[in-house]
């Protein structure tokens, strides 16, 4: 591994070594297209929505109840609620970056000063736990969130430090980590939390402040896990990642989020102590999940009842949880393995998980918001009432606001720092990872400065320009990312000089003497395919789906004949899927597949629906026709609807 | 309907009024075959493993600790553990029956002198509620179960009354129910427990003591339900059935146990009250039920999370979560309505339910249980401790008890009660219902003796004959359920003098004059056959299951080569099962299928599992053979193994 040359710099992640350098929101921005759209959406509409959503659920109010002493008779909402408070400054620091468009400075000064005026003289902060008639400090460790919620918090912190410079929230962030040191340490308490997350700020925190101190914090917590400190109980020490230690572990297990988070914090021990043992472990268990335990989408997380993952290849999409938050977490493990190994796969995972979980979750509006992620939605569910709190993970529609909220803003975080996912550098140049409209500007090694400005109608087609706007007198190398889902098809690269190459899915490189005004032109294979499952996954089985370049497609049956639910389609996978530019799905457009669309009718209705296989089955009559796919992170943004990805096929 | 004449009968159901007449536990005897080995271990061993972990628990000294005041101190358990109390007593009443072999008198005298020390002055009974350090009486009627634990109570009562006559318990029982009266009834409490069950119980303690205001009450508790007086939570009013009124509902569906309890009640009062509408919105419920939300082993409840009914035609095997007690709960509901309507349907579901769910969860032993009765178990599980209470619902082999330990005393007071479920009467005969080696003797309307002997190999083999010992002089009518199984198949009834004829599935019916002496034979196409899901059942497509006569089929690791798992299995279903006496599986016997047994290799292990479906697969090298299959309710007393019922087919 590298290591990194410390600067200053709007760095999200900031590891001091790994194979790649990550660009900062002050060198990468995203000036059109699919991610421009979602992130104004974000900046004028999800932040403010979660501000007022926050205010209204009582959460922000319980920092002022507990400065004024009554908290423990006002306190409102979940155990975790001020890790929300949090998540939205963090969010609103990355995207205002820094400061460009809207500041959200009076925002954040506000909610950080009812922060602050309750923190506690030692450094404690958390409004559930610890003052006069609430449950002690650190009591319920495994489900309190203490931790957790310090994490989110000196996220924050670091996010303003990054961003607008060290300010109040940074400070309160600070008194918060040393507290944890100092409680946590080597010969305190010898506990973790329920939850991890607190591993990858501390790390951050070390970055930040080039304390040594809050790096071997985040090892202590590591190290200590899987040693079974936390109880047995109905989910099983597994749920909390408790059951065997993070260097052991042959695959992600337990509730999904926890799991991911934890994976991530690891790989951030694992970099800034140069313990290749641990990376290895991570990279190991990464590689599994992926293999067994992902979703099409991306999505990781089979189990409703306790949000975890499944055994291998237990992936029901009707039983998808696929927490958006577990979504967001991937993002964060494949990019910190991204920087750490350089490796595409893990920006490949990346793409997909953006596109399909990430992108899914928020509504068009940016006003509410999936919790989890199905990916087979058998009846039309009512739509939320838009003025109240859902009590539930699921709903039929996007939900305003959860009891649980932990997804919109985890949402919102995540699309505030996205430039950082754009663009790598490392010794010998620039690496593009995703491909959206974007202006790069940084400083190779050496000291000299490069600029690239990039044009794409991604992920609607497969054309990537790069414009090469400035450049070192020297040879150097331009890396592009030919995604995985472009195996087996060509994909092909035009260099400055007109010369037309097919490259690869990995990586496709370019070395030459660049000069202003020079084109690289990338031509992604983005057509429509059939998709089939291995045959473990056995509730995929005699089912196809649509995948576009990253965008997995559904059928929804708003777009289907009157009366049609989508549970009556059979598909024809021996005609190919057509686009239908024009047609209903927003950026990506609509597919048109062969198929049928029926009424039940392989069996008599309202009977034991098993029979002897020898019986005869009923006619089954069958309209033949197009049947119209959108993209999955489309769909239910045009009311009440019933959904599928995997489709059944005419002769099974 | 017609009106059953009042009697003294050892009766757990008697309903006043209905197409059949249960006879009682004094008038049908088990005496060998498969339910009498297992009401043997449930004598045996089940009940008093069960009075140990009573005690062990602590859940028996809570009463005594609320009699000495100190059970706000020391109270162990959740809030319903009174209850499993209560279930215990009912089950060693029925296994007593009249007191012929272990009357359990002095172990039910302990056990009602702690309860009924408890008993406070005005007949409230709950160790977990109402005395000084505790929550209020009734503060929390969604989770606090204070009338679930009432009705439980009433049964213990009840069966104690109805085999020893009437005593400490049932006057216990009887002051409770004249509280809950007081509270809840008109100008009381307008509410509904958060868990029906108290309702079969109050219809079952009027029909006992004749007073009408006990019917009355839980007339008021069905109607109450359904119109949301219990809060909207995670979960949804649906998770209580608070969602619709039991009358407008179109199908069972929340909290799985809870739903059939209601409907169980529902029918009691329907059937008590002549309420026809009521009786037929269950009848329709029930039918939609079965046809949608029921796995093929009668397993009731697809998900883990809320131990609910899903959406129509999601019945994952791999997270089938069908709980033991939904199976027992779903044979209270089928028995009411088989008494209320005479339709056989109502016995099949019974007797299928009977084999493969409440008789899968104990295992041979009778002395650990499973509480959730999935269809594929994907990895080894490890052996629970014999000395520990499981904190969860789900093991990989079955556990001793339970922190929420409801499954094993309701599969115990289930297998005692069972004899009254093999055969009923009315005004022209006897009708068999279950097949097993009996002894059946009762009073036919004018007063006339009747005495049948059954005997059966069933399930093992499908061959019942029926002994005339005693009969009246003029003709009468012996009807016979021909199982919605044997569809397809012929079954031929032997009638006294010779003749056989081929009967079809429903009911047979001989009537004749019959002598002391004469023989009926019934012979039952018991032979494997391979089994379909309807297609909406997502997750069997591509499947096949094997069914021989009434028990379902699986495949077990234990029986395959070394090293490999269900997994691996592909059948032929071209070829049809065959029978192999001798093999492993107990009762029912072991079957052969064609197939191959291999290494996962349609794909290259390790790697994204989603491919486009012009990429080839790699080759699949598979070794043919036989593979053996064993009755699913003898699965997991080999130990740690994988298994599944729905197989898929070589040619998928």
């Amino acid at each position: 591994m590298k290591e990194n040359t410390a600067r200053p710099a709007v760095l999200p992640v900031a590891p001091t070594r790994g194979r790649l350098r990550p660009l900062g929101l002050d060198e990468v921005r995203i000036t059109g297209g699919f991610w421009a759209r979602r992130r104004h959406t974000n900046e004028t509409a999800t932040l403010g929505h979660c501000l007022d959503w926050m205010e209204r659920a009582g959460w922000t109010g319980n920092f002022r109840a507990a400065a004024e002493g009554r908290v423990h008779r006002d306190r409102r909402g979940r155990e975790f609620a001020d890790s929300e408070l949090y998540k939205l400054l963090e969010a609103m620091a990355w995207q205002a970056g820094t400061g460009a468009g809207t500041t959200f400075d009076a925002e954040t000064a506000a909610l950080t000063e009812a922060i602050a005026s309750a923190q506690e003289p030692d450094g404690y902060l958390n409004t559930a736990f610890g003052r006069p008639g609430q449950q002690p400090r650190y009591s319920d460790l495994p489900w309190g969130h203490e931790l957790y919620c310090y994490g989110h918090l000196i996220q924050a912190g670091i996010a303003q430090a990054r961003t607008r410079g060290e300010g109040e929230l940074t400070k309160v962030a600070l008194r918060a980590a040393d507290h944890v040191c100092a409680t946590f340490g080597p010969g305190g308490v010898e506990a973790v939390c329920g939850h991890p997350q607190i591993e990858t700020a501390l790390v951050e925190l070390a970055r930040l402040t080039g304390e040594r101190r809050y790096l071997d914090q985040a090892a202590l917590f590591v190290d200590r896990r899987g040693h079974g400190t936390l109880p047995d109980g109905e989910f099983g020490r597994v749920y909390h990642q408790d059951d065997v230690p993070v260097r052991e572990a042959a695959v992600l297990r337990g509730h999904a989020v926890r799991a991911l988070y934890l994976a991530a914090g690891a790989v951030d021990v694992a970099v800034e102590t140069g313990d290749d043992a641990l990376l290895a472990a991570v990279v190991r268990q990464w590689g599994t999940t992926v293999a067994r335990r992902t979703y099409l989408t991306g999505g990781m997380g089979a189990h409703h009842r306790d949000e975890s993952f499944g055994d291998d290849f237990v992936l029901p999409p009707d039983r998808a949880y696929a927490e958006t938050c577990a979504g967001v977490a991937s993002v964060m493990l494949s990019w910190r393995l991204l920087l750490a190994t350089g490796e595409p796969r893990y920006a490949d995972l990346a793409e997909r998980t953006l596109f399909n979980v990430v992108a899914t979750s928020p509504a068009e509006d940016g006003r509410s918001f999936f919790y989890a992620n199905t990916l087979h939605r058998r009846h039309r569910g009512a739509p939320p009432d838009p003025d109240a709190m859902s009590p539930r993970a699921e709903s039929g529609l996007r939900a305003p606001w959860f009891a649980v909220s932990c997804c919109p803003t985890n949402v919102a975080r995540t699309l505030a720092q996205l430039p950082a996912h754009v663009a790598t550098a490392d010794d010998r140049g620039i690496q593009l990872h995703q491909y959206a409209d974007a202006e790069i500007a940084t400083t190779l090694t050496g000291g000299h400065g490069v600029a690239l400005r990039v044009r794409t109608d991604y992920p609607s087609g497969g054309s990537v320009v790069v414009r090469v706007d400035r450049s070192p007198d020297h040879p150097w190398t331009l890396s592009l990312r030919v995604p995985a889902w472009a195996a087996d098809a060509t994909t092909w690269l035009t260099e400055p000089d007109g010369g037309r190459r097919a490259v690869a899915p990995g990586t496709a490189e370019i070395t030459r003497d660049f000069r202003p005004g020079d084109e690289i032109r990338l031509e992604l294979p983005v057509r429509a395919r059939w998709i089939r499952a291995d045959p473990r996954v056995d509730a995929a089985r005699g089912t196809v789906a649509v995948q576009r370049g990253p965008l997995v497609y559904c059928a929804e049956s708003v777009d289907l004949p009157d009366g049609h639910d989508v549970d009556a389609i059979r598909v024809d996978p021996t005609a190919e899927p057509e686009d239908a530019p024009g047609g209903p799905g927003g950026a990506g457009g609509a597919v048109v597949v062969a198929g049928d669309i029926t009424a039940h009718g392989t069996q008599r209705d309202g009977a034991w629906p098993y029979r002897p296989l020898d019986a005869p089955a009923a006619p089954r009559a069958a309209d033949r026709g197009g049947i119209v796919l959108v993209p999955y992170h489309s769909w239910a943004n045009r009311g009440p609807s019933t959904m599928r990805v995997w489709l059944p096929t005419t002769n099974p």
